[in-house]
């Protein structure tokens, strides 16, 4: 009897822990954001989506108005020690110097070449440009989108020694699914140059070029050995950062969005003219205070400075995300 | 049994009669584009997204590059006797006359005012400019779209008299519904304005405003009142006619089409630059051909002169519609 009774109890313990363990396997597998540790921005993400998808809600937004837009840099993807595409620049002048010999004696190339950061860095913003210049413009844009995408695919991070494309924040990758779910329309609007970024985002992140907004030159039309091309000019069309990135989401998305994530004050404009549209919004900042799995940098920093947005951020309803406390992990595994 | 006989050939009539009619039927439900007499043109569209859209076949293009693009005057509506947005911006000059008593004294707003439209065509691109300037710029994006929502809402065809959005062309929207059913994404690429065009593309074409290409104005993001706006400024962006549109469709779409459909000589450019690429591609003139339903015009028209695509169109193998013949009807029932 005892035997049996005990039996009885194992059966019932056993039964209730295989109940508890599918419940718990149901609940992750309902959990759209499972990157993310429980607490008020995963829940003013879940929140804000199930507000403005509940129809007959108050928040109701329909889908062809359920617009996104998501900062590159430092908010999809890495940005330290130095933004990707400057690195991209910097492999573009060595790969290039055999066929430029002058660059040896003449500056920032120079110091480029030595390897002297300093160095460039002293040529400022002139000598930034020129770097540009001589690595993004004078070619067909199939010649770049070729150019672009070789690199991306063989580059690795100086100090993590991954692929670019794999330093990607695997919590922001639940968000964009989680909106595309919802029938949301996600786009890239990015300080980056448009063309660097849009030979890789559908591969990368599921996002096609013509949903990517980024910083842009200009180009001309012109038949080439009877070759209809698009050249590229040493001339900047759109700075699509600050108050650069409203215009850039009016020029080619044509409407306002109801919710933006970013991670900079690159991004305020973007979040400020998001957040005050009338009706349900959502704005997102995510702040970089990682030293141990990833970086921790903000007020001070040269790359992604973020001063403004921490002190009025929280006045205006952004969600501050603490990539330390808010992420159980950064990149897919 | 003579009766008998009679009632058999009557039950064998009735039931052929049925079969036809069901095989007419299904014929009718499985022709993508019933607006369209058979022929050449009808064949040289099937032709092509057959061809494109069979895995495994020589031509195969994956989805994600199955980008077309459509010009807007007189290939999806009407253009004639004016474009559309010109007589947008003359009712909105007769509109905004009494809050600017001396436009009465002053071209190009005085012939306006009159109805003197040899007065206004005498002023030139400057009086245009004017014009344009006037009733397109110096509100906000916001303001805009709401005017021209309000206008096509309500204005009527001189001619017609019917609204200008359902002055559509069906055999067009039904090559449309054809694309977007094989997986094609398409965009209009048009010379007119491109907030002039994104308030009603959806609701008319299914069309949505991030892939609607057209000329566009510069704007300036500013807090008004404490409210974020995009402005509106008097200075051109992209004019995208001739040569512009291969640059609108490199900076809005960031890829080469594989089909272009346009039916003016503002269209050579981009089907140029459409079917020189690589791989299988199309390119499609519509010739304004038929007085009768619609208007005829091509060499010597002011507005939509096609003469180069109608002499170089069938050497590069583009297919050339006659609305008069290849049309079987003109605009949605």
């Amino acid at each position: 009897m005892k035997q049996s009774i005990h039996s009885i109890y194992l059966v019932v313990a056993v039964f209730t822990a295989l109940v508890l363990s599918i419940s718990v396997l149901q609940a992750q597998e309902n959990d759209p954001l499972p990157s993310w540790n429980e607490g008020e921005a995963k829940s003013s993400i879940i929140d804000f989506v199930t507000a403005v998808t509940t129809e007959g809600g108050a928040d109701y937004v329909a889908p062809t108005d359920r617009i996104a837009t998501f900062d590159n840099d430092g908010n999809l993807w890495g940005e330290q020690p130095l933004y990707v595409q400057l690195v991209f620049a910097l492999d573009r002048v060595k790969e290039m110097a055999p066929q430029n010999p002058e660059w040896k004696d003449t500056e920032p190339f120079k110091s480029v070449l030595a390897g002297d950061m300093k160095g460039v860095a002293a040529t400022g913003k002139e000598g930034l440009a020129k770097i540009l210049a001589a690595t993004h413009t004078g070619m067909t844009s199939e010649e770049f989108t070729r150019i672009a995408k070789e690199w991306i695919e063989t580059a690795r991070h100086p100090e993590l020694n991954k692929p670019y494309t794999s330093l990607i924040y695997q919590p922001m990758l639940e968000v964009i699914d989680y909106l595309r779910a919802n029938d949301f329309k996600v786009f890239i609007v990015s300080g980056g140059g448009i063309e660097f970024m849009r030979p890789w985002t559908e591969k990368v992140y599921g996002i096609p070029s013509e949903y990517v907004v980024g910083t842009s030159i200009k180009t001309e039309y012109k038949v080439r050995d009877g070759e209809p091309v698009i050249m590229r000019l040493a001339e900047i069309d759109l700075v699509d950062d600050k108050a650069g990135k409203p215009i850039g989401i009016h020029r080619y998305i044509g409407k306002r969005p109801i919710a933006a994530f970013g991670n900079s004050d690159g991004d305020f404009e973007m979040l400020e003219y998001t957040t005050s549209g009338p009706g349900r919004r959502f704005g997102m900042i995510i702040h970089h205070d990682d030293a141990e799995r990833e970086y921790a940098y903000d007020r001070d920093s040269h790359i992604g400075r973020l001063d403004r947005g921490l002190d009025e951020g929280p006045k205006r309803g952004w969600t501050i995300v603490s990539m330390k406390n808010d992420w159980k992990t950064i990149y897919p595994e």
